[in-house]
């Protein structure tokens, strides 16, 4: 009740200060939306952090792993963030099979970048660790990338991604 | 409009499937909070994601990087959050001069654990990349563990970390 409130006072001081001549300091004063880990990809997901969390966890629960790669001025990785976010299967089936994380900086494992660091690019990863290269999009010179129109065939292919491979560890 | 509809709704799903009999498909329809970066360490501040995005905004924003291992069932990490989130001037300071990063997972890197790998423990690096192994607190056996009671050292130990040392870079 006391947090309600206090959200409330917080609110009204942030409209107060933007309602006033915006300058430097009224905007460092504005209160900021907490940034979350799910920047937008399904706030209803579990995320994984960092990409050592992503494999610890992917290892511990032995399911598949899977990293999107994007950036927020990037016009691509908005539009697919949007059908991803709306599409139901997509987010049950990253909910109840997935370990799942969102980044975009990448990492100093090259295993994820096979074919170059451009965005959107996903990538799926075997609970014992290996890069499933094998799992691609349908562009040959960007074989980890997806279309918004592409979202039925990442549904199929985070499928495939359930069917581990068969390694020796 | 919709979506603060659409928003009300899922509380309620939400409130009458936890005042049923909970079971396991009531506990997985409850809508989440998402995760946040910050985890309670500073809902106003920008939070780096990753040591690799940390380590990229520290150059090219000039800035020295706090990064902060912690664990969320660890009561001491519990309790130096509480402190350091209250803490104006630690606040202040982290969003005007800092970047920074709390993690719950250790990083492949092995210089952010010159001494260990305990929690809570709190590490600087220089935007050049050196890890200020020098900055540490008052344990003899945990040089870079912090209590509650150690807050305004921290905050002297922040503001050594803005004298940034001399490299050859």
């Amino acid at each position: 009740m006391l947090k309600g409130l206090l959200s409330v006072l917080l609110v009204l001081v942030a409209l107060s200060s933007t309602m006033g001549k915006p300058d430097k300091a009224a905007v460092k004063k504005e209160k900021r939306v907490p940034q979350t880990l799910s920047r937008g990809w399904g706030d209803q997901l579990i995320w994984a952090q960092t990409y050592e969390e992503a494999l610890f966890w992917a290892r511990s629960k032995n399911r598949p792993l899977m990293v999107i790669f994007h950036l927020e001025d990037c016009p691509h990785s908005q539009s697919l963030k949007k059908v991803f976010a709306e599409d139901q299967d997509i987010q049950k089936l990253a909910d109840e099979e997935f370990v799942i994380l969102n980044l975009v900086y990448e990492t100093t494992d090259k295993h994820l970048s096979p074919d170059g660091q451009y965005v959107p690019r996903i990538l799926f990863v075997d609970p014992s660790m290996t890069v499933r290269a094998d799992i691609t999009g349908r562009y040959a010179n960007r074989l980890y990338a997806y279309e918004p129109s592409d979202i039925k065939l990442l549904l199929s292919n985070m499928q495939r991604a359930m069917k581990f491979l068969k390694t020796e560890l």
